[in-house]
């Protein structure tokens, strides 16, 4: 079983890598992009004999104690069976 | 319209930072983890004029020529209408 788990600045955070890309883009021709934002992005690989919804509490627990900084992060995950 | 480019590693690459986690993860108590690697995950904000289509090709294009390096590294990505 896999987690995988999504880590982004919160929206009121400035993002000067996301923008520097953004700027780039714009440079070389991209003109349909309007913003750019950068995060992290983490997969876990999980033991076998888990069932869902202790992988569900797991991944939980370490996005929120050990993956993001909850003052300027947020996160989002997904279990893939 | 907003595209998800999530860049990973290629799994024949080491990756010291999942590591790391894994190792910080194992060490307070997470047995459940078998693995961890890391990756970029980006959020493009497109323009409002653009068939999903053209929002396809050019995210691809952005995902391989600018957001990820193809000796190392791979990606997918989503588009969210």
């Amino acid at each position: 079983m896999k987690a995988h788990v999504y880590v982004t600045l919160k929206s009121s955070v400035l993002d000067p890598q996301g923008q520097t890309i953004h700027n780039a883009l714009r440079k070389i021709g991209y003109a349909t992009v309007e913003g750019v934002r950068q995060g992290k992005y983490f997969v876990l690989n999980l033991a076998g004999g888990v069932t869902s919804e202790e992988a569900r509490a797991a991944v939980e627990k370490i996005a929120r104690e050990v993956l993001t900084n909850p003052v300027i992060e947020e996160f989002t995950y997904r279990i893939e069976e």
